[in-house]
């Protein structure tokens, strides 16, 4: 039965295709496990709704992973429904679902040596404040800066991540300033966009630590399942299908930048749903 | 009875705050006249989304304006939903919709001393084709030259639009450079924000004529209120009542500087409203 159990997928959702950088670590760290993502790229941006709407999507994007694909755990690729709706997914299902907030304020408070830890992410993560609460949760005396960096989302969609390309350094610089100001040595990308931009920002926080988040939440993934015993016994490379609720042929794109592939290898198949059944 | 419909007011959407450009010609050309504003801040950009995605949000866009306020005519001040969705939404509504493509090109024509003309869009406008057929159908030795710029929203939506700002000026660089090569003289600016990020358009471009759809679409109503005996028979100076589907207050700040409204007079009331149940 455990065996059974083990066999079945692990679903991951966001909002859209910032979450394919969690699929990345996933993929390195769980190379024989099977993978489904669902980008709700047809209801992107989450982040401007209100808490009962992202909670509604939410519900409907895990229901689509539980009824489509028999998900064995589930990791909330998206920094809006961690911060907004993670309770109420727990509460309602029984499987495992990891969100990437937790994992990344771990990390931050173990990366920090000076006490100073900064946060970016979107407007409305930011607004949340719940990487600062989950900061001083574990604790108190951490000084968090936090700066909302709007125009980081559509750089990384539209593909200006090169660190030698002054628009998105520059852009950087002017967000980053806050937090360069505040002395922090740790910086959690808080938007799991962001992790494609880890070049540019470097280049302006040279002596930062970045924290991954969905790096972090595949890591807590992984000790996950082998607290549970719930690996799976496949000893072959596990295969990973994409889903979304519209165009599938941006996200192939974006997918492939995502995930490192080569055009040799082809694009991946990215099948489009009708999100509003489930 | 022509009275009546002559005193219903006129709708006006966007997916965004860009058609507020379109509202300030508007008021200026037609004072009298009331106007009911959507934008569909919530689900902004459109642009980058797919055909089948836009023409369901236009849908509920005007489907909006005619169930709460009846209007007697629509300008569609949206490049892409012109673009992609126009035609449906002619056929599936009995009051005169106007686009911002046709009064556009008519207006390219005219300025154009070489016969070539520039056109920068969003991705999904331009990938339409839409302004480059309706142009070859006024004059089809017209030379068209487009570009896709994706970063144009995001910019003119976070205030990214200062001509002394070197995030916006190189990123107007970078996209306007094909529009340079082809010696176009005249250039339409496809999408409703990017009046908005004139003055560093022509920071890039010093001696090519910019069209404003926005403002020709105010002068095509203006004609065919005059065509179809339209106009409000009201004395007064009509009012304007703006709806949102995301937070209000940043764009009651946004339409204040679209439409030149002093902080004497106070801010616009925007109400929100959830643009899903329509």
């Amino acid at each position: 039965m455990m065996q059974e159990i083990s066999r079945r997928p692990i679903g991951i959702f966001d909002s859209g295709l910032g979450g394919l950088s969690a699929v990345r670590e996933i993929r390195t760290l769980l190379p024989r496990e099977t993978l489904v993502y669902f980008g709700d790229t047809g209801r992107v941006p989450y982040g401007t709704r209100s808490t009962q709407t992202i909670r509604r999507y939410a519900a409907q994007d895990i229901r689509f992973l539980l009824s489509h694909a028999d998900c064995k755990a589930v990791v909330v690729a998206c920094g809006t429904v961690s911060a907004n709706a993670l309770d109420v997914l727990c509460a309602e299902n029984d499987i495992p679902i990891i969100g990437v907030i937790d994992p990344a304020v771990t990390a931050a408070q173990h990366a920090t040596k000076n006490g100073r830890i900064g946060v970016i992410a979107t407007p409305s993560t930011i607004a949340s404040g719940a990487y600062e609460r989950a900061l001083h949760r574990v604790d108190p005396t951490i000084s968090v800066t936090s700066a909302a960096c709007a125009l980081f989302v559509p750089l990384v969609e539209n593909g200006f991540v090169d660190a030698d390309d002054p628009i998105p350094r520059l852009t950087a610089e002017r967000y980053l300033e806050p937090i360069r100001a505040s002395g922090a040595d740790t910086l959690i990308l808080g938007c799991t966009h962001y992790p494609l931009l880890a070049p540019v920002i470097s280049r302006v926080l040279p002596d930062v630590t970045l924290i991954d988040t969905g790096r972090e939440a595949a890591h807590r993934l992984h000790a996950l399942l082998t607290e549970r015993n719930l690996h799976t016994a496949s000893d072959t490379p596990g295969s990973s299908s994409f889903f979304v609720s519209d165009e599938p042929q941006g996200f192939a794109n974006a997918a492939a930048r995502f995930l490192g592939i080569s055009p040799e290898e082809g694009l991946p198949a990215v099948s489009r749903i009708n999100i509003e059944e489930y």
